[in-house]
């Protein structure tokens, strides 16, 4: 059993690691208080950006020699390997620390191993301390790390009746320029953007971030092309040098049942590359294939108070044939955005089997 | 100018008015406040409910003698046709009125006529005061009767991807029990509930209102089937005894240019039968037809949060071939409808011409 005074210190690591929300990725976002022997909070530290130090080590560093003989609340556990840093279990225990506190235990393979090594250095471990509110902050990575799959997000723009372009093929732009900026704030929070080969066939999308004028980028998602017959052109601007690309054909991938690219070893792929979000673009049968394959965690729809009654509908192939299987989605959120309606949902039905 | 006596009049019989909402179709709501000669409030009334007394007559009633030299503050011109009650303008003049202060002209052929009276008899009428706020409260009313067609509300139900059945057709049900009970709600407000003949041998419904177990209903709407070729079939549901309906078909009111029942006549003849108000409800193809005609006023959607991703569409043939023509809406209410949501919204372009 955590102390109260633990409980307490986990609540605040919760709360110190969502500062680093959306700026961590590849890796979670993680937050540790130290505890010196006689419970008082001596050291506070959080993941601030990939690459950066980890949570643990911010927090023994604040705290110098009151560690010793002291308690780490973290909600995650810390982890074992070397990688840009050096492993935390190792420098929790050069530290003197004589218990941890965990909410989380890492999924991650190449990571776990923390609490074990704690152990046998005799430290006292504890874990599942406050599990579920300290996962809330880490769903999409959590996520993504069980599953070896990244989050995936299908986003959509359509009109209130459903229509992605007019019935000419006309789609520029269906919402509005507020919607527009509002997509590219979500392209910023995702490892990777997902296009169809015919979406930049028809439309040469860029796929990138481009922020407002004068803000700065802190980097460029990898912009992937499902891309099956390797039809996506040498000059396509999804190639050009803004950021990494990732034509994914079929020859590379293999293909399934349908002839086209293998979303299951591309969403593989993705998460070997380091991607733990995407965001899936367009088009509607690239959507309808994740939808059916069970690929899609969250659904982010901008809809136009529009209608046109005729033109491409924002999905299709999804796999249901009757109503009774429709895709269950838990809406999460529904905002308005400048003159349309965001709508955030996570998919209920997984359709795995 | 009003006196700011009177100006406070008319707020009060603006707001008194809207007390009879939704319970005087085919009539306008209309509120009226009688100051004595001093300028003191002597009487109140509303038109609470078709074939119930004039605003009007209910303050006289209320005011008694002190009317005599005093003034009439009404949201609406005063009638002057004999019809379920006696002409208020007449009332007026007998009861010694000496001033009316009206916010709206009735724009109703058969009614109009009470400013003229008035004047003749030597009472002094200003009209036009509050007209904007008045006009709000009788948007629906005042619409229908300035075109001689009824506001028409397209009610639709479809998942978030715009579908209003699965690709075997099933629909039953896209949306919840709460959002099903909503529909019947709205249909309590409207004078017809319009269907296709193709929804009628799709789905037999029986196109009236259900209220709440127990709750009485006060008053059917008038059943309309769109029905060019007269499919309806004898043992129809909507042809049973529980509301009046009436089998719209070509034979009775022609074809337009696509070859289906003149949608125009149909409005027209609604408007002939005293309705003010008609819901239009199913299916995708009538929709596409009124809107097409520019005879669609507002949008009621349920949005279930289900994707299908194959199915017949909420919406086909609304005559739109391209974007930059869509037609545009003015959201004015989106709410949760148990897990549904539920769009309202005015119709922005009437293409009309």
């Amino acid at each position: 059993m955590a102390t109260p005074l633990e409980d307490r210190a986990m609540d605040r690591a919760i709360e110190l690691a969502l500062r680093g929300a959306g700026r961590t990725h590849p890796n979670p976002v993680v937050g540790c208080v130290i505890l010196d022997a006689a419970g008082e909070v001596v050291g506070e530290g959080w993941h601030e950006v990939a690459g950066g130090p980890h949570a643990e080590i911010a927090a023994l560093a604040e705290a110098g020699e009151r560690a010793r003989g002291g308690t780490c609340v973290v909600t995650l556990e810390p982890c074992n390997h070397v990688g840009r840093t050096g492993p935390c279990s190792l420098a929790l225990v050069a530290a003197g620390v004589t218990r941890v506190v965990i909410a989380v235990d890492d999924p991650n393979p190449e990571a776990a191993g923390g609490i074990a090594t704690l152990r046998a250095a005799g430290v006292r471990v504890e874990s599942g301390v406050r599990q579920e509110e300290a996962e809330a902050g880490n769903l999409h990575w959590l996520t993504a790390v069980r599953r070896r799959r990244p989050w995936v997000i299908w986003k959509y723009a359509a009109t209130l009746d459903g229509r992605s372009a007019a019935a000419d093929g006309t789609s520029k732009w269906i919402t509005s320029p507020e919607a527009r900026a509002d997509v590219h704030a979500l392209r910023g929070t995702a490892d990777a953007i997902i296009a169809g080969a015919g979406t930049v066939l028809a439309d040469d999308p860029q796929l990138t971030v481009r922020g407002a004028a004068g803000a700065a980028v802190p980097r460029q998602p990898l912009r992937v092309v499902a891309d099956t017959a390797g039809r996506t052109p040498a000059g396509a601007r999804v190639r050009d040098g803004a950021a990494p690309t990732w034509v994914a054909t079929g020859a590379e991938l293999g293909t399934g049942a349908d002839g086209r690219v293998d979303l299951a070893a591309l969403a593989a792929g993705l998460y070997a590359r380091g991607v733990r979000v995407a965001l899936l673009e367009g088009g509607p049968t690239l959507a309808g294939g994740f939808l059916a394959a069970g690929l899609v965690d969250e659904v982010v729809g901008y809809v136009a108070p529009k209608l046109l009654g005729a033109g491409r509908a924002a999905l299709t192939g999804a796999g249901v044939p009757t109503i009774a299987e429709a895709i269950g989605l838990d809406l999460t959120d529904v905002t308005r955005v400048g003159p349309d309606l965001r709508f955030t949902a996570l998919v209920r039905q997984k359709r795995e089997g």
